[in-house]
């Protein structure tokens, strides 16, 4: 009788989801091939949730899926509520799956005495148990380094590009950044299209002559263009929909908008429609509720390449190749 | 010319406050004869929450006051934020004061796969950045054990039972237990009402025959008494009005109900209406908005107390003494 | 050539055990079908405990046995020891097994500038590099919550229970608390025994009328029933000796007490002797010295649960179903 | 004879300082009217860096001066190692004064399995034991999320602006960024040149059609102006010296560089020279070795910015307000 | 009304002590001219430790005296209880005072599969909340970089050497190691005693030639010689037995040994009584009972070295500067 | 469709290397008969260095070399920087092999307000994300408590001892250490060459009468021997050199100096040519360049050592078995 037991080696794989997108979390487990964990949360009287798991988690690698919309604070909190849950019921590895991050444009001070939410986040996360996080175009690339271990940072411009290309005459199309600063992801949308013209707005003044006051300006040729608007996310539209008004002001042919993460805050839906934009595609990364939804909306699904990288990591496959696949 | 530069010692105290409770806020900076600092806080479109202080902190004792009323979970993270917002501009120490600390009722497992929300709320809090809690009325003392740090634990008992002697004919109350397991609490009160006789209610079976069903028996005499339930705090109220009825039917002259903490979820002002309460007595830890209130609801105010507490903590005075001051 | 170099996934338990309790280590090994680790345990000349493990560990799921007892402060020691070796050994996880944790009953403040010594004794094993605790019958639930990771919170009920009712007969047995405090507890034996009836016993004074001091009063029927007091432990015994005489001189007919932990500290022999208890039964959570023992004492096993959890917790099962396993 | 013993409150600044960088040290102390702190640093044969504090910085505020350049490694090591002994020396906190950061551009994942170096930085300092950061024009405002405590960012522009208005006329000077990505940057030097117009540079291919390969193109109206190139650094010059060439080719007058912080790695000098440019200005954030100087080239001195910094830091006053004070 | 609430700055040390030594405590206490915190210690039955202290301690700095005297590990747990009870009421830093260091011996591992207990004691202490560590001649110097903190490292040379000065011809005197790994400390006492002659001794074998065994032999020259006998430490007393035998063997007039710590575990007395050693010079580091004392030997008191470091550190003085002060 | 999706658990070693000793990194993985994982590794104009791994890592047990030879601090922070991009590509686990390790002279405190910089440098691992540390022949054994996780610490004497016994006539050798400090090291490789007898050095002056100077002096008979000089390292080479003239000039026949770590710093080739030494023994733990190589210069492999160590750490092997492997 020797002093060690062998045993045998499992690896166990399980989803678990918040109430936020339930349709998202049932779309991925689908891909996966598997049902999710059956779960029981509900809230106290006073707003406390509650959680539970029905399964045994013990040993397995749990993914936790919950997207950051309204009420957001209240998301955040049933997460990580899930993975103390799940740390104390011992999972092997917990990964947080955030398909839109809150908090994530809060990743910088503009003043002192200012918050960086975004780190908050990550903090909270770690202290709850949390040992990855998995998302989808977070607001800057430096929000990496705000977690102290593996970020799996995914990429929807494939989606999005594989569906416009479909849409518009690829020799008449201009990708156009809706300011300044996203010029430089304009110019990778750019290049997923052939090496396509791009162009830029101005909102709010020329910066040329700061000192007179201009409002939108298109830098580049847009004339009798399909022109395409790219951003990281649609909030309430108002530069959106300012972007696409300037843009047929100056002659632009037909104008998509696309965006990772569709937020459409009120009054986006009103903004959108009144602008004349002729399709605007987002994702799913964000439910979107009946009242946010219009004609002209398209809303491509994430849950294709979240089950991806989700098997990838279980499987430790590489995730970076994920970034290039254009067959998601 | 040395190689030490010196400099006078300063230290301040400074309170900010959150959105949840700006009464208590105002009432306890009052008491402390200082103003709130100035700070903005407000709602993204999407719900983010955004916080920045308008003065300067640096070298500062911050005590961050929050009350974690509905939207909890949106209150919570506030002051997560404001702790993280404190830390990163240099407060000397930062004091997380919740007069009703939320999930404090998630203290334990029941089952296999649950979180321990009470515990994980501090380990958030000391992951934003705090040094300190300070609360009134834990769920249960252990709580105090989940933070790795001090935890400045009030109690508001001397505030209800100095209000409440001058109501009762001392000499005929009885106070009472809403269920076996709050006997010992009961007991405190008893000794502050000078020894008087306790009680308490049996709900949903008699525990000598417990196969037998049975719903709320009085245990001790209240027949002719002026008697006071006791309890931590008020959610719901079904089980406060179900006591209240069994002691009217057992014969009881009067009842009063005291507690904490006046959560006071819908139905709770209903089902206090409708038992024939004779007075609730609550403190405002939490804040208590028009449709909760009632005529027979008194509002105690825990402002002194937690005005001497912080005051007690910045000048390093003793918090214990307040437990028995009398004369708050 | 390619880059990486293949292996193959080996999982072995590994059990380890200081020198409180070698008859448990023993028991559970014999269970689990291995010998105990060979280790080397002595102290030096002035106390300091010196620990090496014979065999490697490296990659090995190492379960390490200690259990409470007198000197205990020695045995938290020594445990602590052996995590810190296991640790620089490489083991791959490592659970500390008390079946008494000592300590438990500081889980909480009485009075301003005490310790939480339950706390303390969590963050001391994870300072030393335990991953898991397992223990039985904690003396509060919340305690769980003191440890940051899993804690396999273990329960002896069935097991006394099972014992217990082949000693008694089932239609005239009366479970009787040894306080108002425990009464909760005393509720599910009652179930385990189908439904019986309940008693509990107030000393010092009548909580009904709590300024006239009465020494012992059993509420409930006991007359011409069998007793059954339960309690999580029996320290010295003075108060289960007066349970028993209260009673006896109430008129019960037999009085059997049970208890998970028998600590039986001087003079808990003579009180259980004098006050001519029917049985006295416990578990070995605990080494029973000889002159401990006494004819009426009955020790029941926790190697059989133990071995079950820790193989549980090996091969990744639930080890929440344990709690209802009546076969053990 | 009480059990409490009271004693003064002192409160003590230090300033010690590495060798990369010993003229901005002196120039720092000389400001502070204090010494640097006598201090024994040398290298052994084999590279080995050993400190030694030579007087008593026991319950000191101290500040570490390190300027991050060539060889970048050693200076941030031996940074680390002062940070250590001071850490072991009793200091009461550790500001960790870094000028240029080093490693500042690593501050994101361009692909999978990369560094993330910002990051890996201030967790290296962190771990030291440092309890602040100080630095200037970081590359991104998101590293001062990579810090988990108090940053104190400072900007530079002031003194590069306050010297450029008296160089240039203010009616016909136009700043001008090197590239797309640090338009807002340009913009607020527009600002306060009291919002004159900007231009920016196209390197390496048209934006608006990208797949035609074109060097250098200015947006912008430069003809007859004189231009203000602003960047962040100037590392070999490339990106730099390139934009002068364009800009003279497109018809400026003029052409000052100004950028914080001065690399100046070969072949800049020469690069510089060869370009015409009007003239350079950098501060001393960075040593500039005779090798390096030329002519044109001006060197402002930030020796009053981090010694009024470092002043209100230990004063806790608002390091805030530095930014905007126009008479540094 | 301002939003900032300024006090006054106080600064109070405080002394506690656990059970282990109360006679130096008593000592030290005289020293500061203070007295010892009123402080509640006692043993529950089964041997766990309860700790209340009388007096607040909110905002002092505070000093934990214990001596790791047997039952070591009762007294190293004792410390840790006072530890937490300290950091949980608030006290504004905590040092642990250990005049004797347990298990500093284990201080490496000889062979695989042991522990670090040194590194242990210290990452034990860092989780029950101290901030530094304060000791006399531990048993390596590397032990200090077992702390992520400040350790005062005390040395009791210059009390020992001070009193045996008077007691030999300074002329006539040797100072000798008992093995050849302490012969540097050695050549430090020879230093102190002006520059007198040294011996040392090899126990177990010849190392010019190992493979004749061959017990004890004086390297040196000692014949008629004064002989002093350094070590850190008196354990049992084996070694320093036998060397003085072979001293007197060799020809030596007389011996003194000196130590620091006076271990003295039996039969430590019974060895150095039978070798006729000339006299014993220990300090009270540790409590020497009654039944290890015997006529010649000699106990200094390390009191006023402990009382003035614990004042250096409250006071930011100089620690380092102990070291050679030879007035102690 | 059940709720856990299985996979199967793969387990792979990678080996990448910085670029401070290329040659040893290929042999170690030649032995392994692997290649080195591609990795990208330069240096940026300022001194920054950037690293990227090629291929993926997800999920690799990875092993990461650097030997710390000069420039010392570069290559620390090269493998700090490694470390953290493998914590970010998902490593499963982090070894850090350090053949040498940097600053592991500077293991404690010989004045107040020195660094203990070896501790740091294990700090900066563990900060940066490493598991584990190897590394051959430390300068003391305390070294491995200063990380709080599993050293595998690695001795070289096999290697050294099993070459030099077919250099000299094991009858005639005798062993020498160079100063008193290392005698115990002496003694192990007597052991190792059947007990040969030992000899030491004294320098600077005679410890028996150290009042009088007198430079090196044999303790020990090496008339007519074959003596064999041993150290962990060879740094500047002046005390070894010293010793070899010593010992020609005693009367030694021959001299034969062998150390684990060939750091020969210059002078180090110089002054062992001119002391005619009969051959100098090291390994290849750090890498030795051109021109510090001589006629009589021996260095021999460490890499078999390093392969069969990895290998058993990959294994969950044995490593401690590898120290009296007298086959490598």
């Amino acid at each position: 009788m020797g002093s060690h037991f062998h045993g045998n080696v499992h690896k166990e794989l399980v989803l678990v989801s918040g109430r936020s997108h339930p349709q998202l979390a049932a779309d991925i487990a689908k891909k996966l091939r598997i049902s999710l964990l059956e779960t029981s949360i509900y809230d106290f009287a006073n707003g406390e949730i509650y959680v539970h798991f029905k399964e045994s988690l013990r040993g397995c690698d749990v993914f936790v899926l919950e997207s950051h919309t309204e009420p957001m604070n209240k998301w955040v909190m049933e997460q990580l509520i899930m993975v103390d849950a799940l740390k104390r019921a011992s999972a092997k590895s917990i990964t947080v799956v955030c398909p839109f991050l809150g908090y994530s444009r809060q990743d910088k001070k503009h003043n002192g005495r200012e918050p960086i939410s975004a780190r908050l986040i990550f903090d909270l996360f770690a202290a709850a148990g949390a040992d990855r996080i998995m998302s989808i175009d977070l607001h800057s690339a430096q929000i990496q380094g705000f977690f102290d271990g593996p970020v799996d940072h995914l990429y929807a411009m494939p989606i999005l590009t594989n569906y416009i290309k479909r849409r518009v005459d690829i020799n008449d199309v201009v990708v156009v950044s809706p300011d300044a600063g996203r010029i430089r992801v304009a110019e990778n949308w750019a290049e997923r299209f052939g090496g396509c013209p791009l162009a830029f707005i101005h909102k709010t003044r020329d910066i040329f002559r700061p000192n007179v006051v201009k409002v939108g300006r298109v830098v580049g040729d847009v004339i009798g263009k399909d022109c395409v608007i790219t951003d990281d996310l649609i909030d309430t539209g108002g530069t959106i929909a300012g972007a696409v008004k300037v843009l047929y002001e100056t002659g632009a042919k037909s104008v998509i908008v696309a965006a990772t993460h569709g937020i459409l805050s009120a009054p986006a839906r009103e903004r959108l429609l009144e602008c004349n934009v002729t399709e605007v595609v987002v994702t799913n990364t964000l439910p979107i509720s009946q009242e946010k939804q219009f004609e002209n909306l398209t809303v491509l699904s994430v849950a294709p390449l979240l089950a991806k990288a989700i098997e990838a990591v279980f499987e430790a496959g590489s995730v970076t190749s994920l970034i290039d696949d254009t067959n998601l």
